[in-house]
C-alpha cells in the first residue's frame, strides 16, 4: 500500500523472523498505545489534567467488575469487560467526539467506521472479525451485555463531573436536561444506577453546577 | 477512624441519602481514579512520557484478549482480564515498585498487603473479600490464568523497551542476564511468548540497548 499510515512500529520494526501471526498481534498491540495520547473532555479527580482513552477504558472495566450486580437483566462480566475494553480502540485512528460536541456527532460513526476498518485490518482476520463483532455489539446495543457497557461509559464522566463541581456540564449551550438526556440511556441497562445518576445531576443543577433549562449560556 | 487517609471523594461528598452499598461502590470507583498519576518506569511509545497504572493495566487487559492462545493451558479470558485489572490497584497507596529496584522489592508485599487492607475495605464486604482473591491469586501464580496475567505483566514492558530501543533496560547495574531472568516467567504460561520476548531482548541486546553479561555499568 503506497499510502499506508506510518505505524509506531515503524520506528522500531520487530524482528522479520518472529512467527508471522505473533507479528501482526504485536504490532497492533503496539499500535494502540497510541490510546493513551487520546484526550477526552472529563477532567481527572486526581490531578489537573484531562482523562485520555486508556484510563477511561480501564475506569470502565473496573466498573463493570464492581457495579455488574445492578443490572436489569443478568450479565456475563467477562464479556462485558471485553466490550468496554474494545470501544474506544478506533479513537487511536479517529480521535474523541465529545457527548456534547453536536457537530462532531454527525459524521461520528462514518468515521469511527473507516478507523476501524484500518485498525483492525492490522490484525490476523480472525481476530479483525472478531474485535468488529465486539465494537459492532457495543454500538448496537442489542444486548444486555451491550447495553450495561453503555451505561458504564455515561456513568463514569458523570462521576467526573460531580467530583469536578460541574465539569463538562458547563459546556456553553448546555443544560441540565441536556445532560439528563444524554444520560438517560443508562436507565436501559439499570434502574437503580440511573435513579443514583439522575440524583447527581438534579442535586448538581441544585447546586448551580450546570445550567437550568431554558437558560442556555 | 481518628487517623484515616482522606479519600478523593472526600472533596465532594456524594450525597447522603444514596443507596449505603452503592455509596461505598462509588466511592471506591472515585478513589481508585488515583492508579492514572500513579507513574511506572516504561516510557509509552506514542508520546515523551512515562506510562500510569491505569494505562499499563488497559494494555495488558488488551494483550489478554488478543493473545490468550498462545498461553500453554487453556485460560478463562474473562476472569484473566480480571486479574490483569485488579493487579496493581493496591499501588493507588503503595506505588509502583520498579522491576529492578532490588532494595524496594524486599519490603513490596508487606507494603502492598497494607495498602489493600486499606484500599479493599472501602468496599461492601462481600467485594472487598473478592478482590482479595483476584489479588491473591495473580501473587500466588498457582492457576494457569494467574500465571498468564503475569505472563502480561512482563511481556508488555518489553515491548514498550523494545520500542524505546532500550528503555528500563538501561537501568544502571542492569544487565541483558538480569532481563532475561526477570522476564523468564513469561514462559511458565506460554512457551511461545517466552521464545518471542527471549528474541527480542537477545537482539536488543546485540544492538547495544541492553549491557552484556559481566558489563554491569
Amino acid at each position: 500500500m503506497a499510502d499506508r499510515r506510518e505505524l509506531l512500529v515503524d520506528a522500531t520494526p520487530l524482528p522479520e523472523d518472529l512467527d508471522p501471526r505473533l507479528r501482526r498481534q504485536l504490532t497492533f498491540v503496539i499500535e494502540i498505545d497510541r490510546l493513551k495520547t487520546v484526550l477526552r473532555q472529563s477532567p481527572l479527580v486526581s490531578a489537573e489534567r484531562r482523562e485520555n482513552d486508556a484510563e477511561h477504558s480501564w475506569h470502565l472495566a473496573m466498573m463493570v467488575v464492581l457495579l455488574a450486580e445492578y443490572a436489569d437483566e443478568p450479565i456475563d462480566v467477562g464479556h462485558t469487560v471485553q466490550l468496554v475494553l474494545v470501544h474506544d480502540l478506533v479513537e487511536v485512528y479517529a480521535g474523541d467526539t465529545p457527548l456534547y460536541d453536536v457537530a462532531g456527532g454527525q459524521d461520528q460513526l462514518e468515521r469511527e467506521r473507516l478507523a476501524a476498518d484500518e485498525l483492525f485490518s492490522l490484525l490476523p482476520d480472525d481476530q479483525a472479525v472478531r474485535l468488529w463483532a465486539l465494537w459492532d455489539e457495543f454500538e448496537e446495543r442489542t444486548t444486555p451485555e451491550a447495553r450495561f457497557a453503555k451505561a458504564m461509559d455515561r456513568l463514569q464522566p458523570l462521576l467526573l463531573n460531580w467530583m469536578a463541581r460541574g465539569g463538562t456540564w458547563r459546556t456553553p449551550g448546555v443544560t441540565a436536561d441536556d445532560v439528563r438526556q444524554r444520560k438517560a440511556v443508562i436507565g436501559d441497562a439499570s434502574t437503580q444506577l440511573w435513579e443514583a445518576g439522575r440524583q447527581l445531576i438534579d442535586e448538581g443543577e441544585a447546586r448551580g453546577w450546570a445550567r437550568p433549562a431554558g437558560e442556555s449560556r
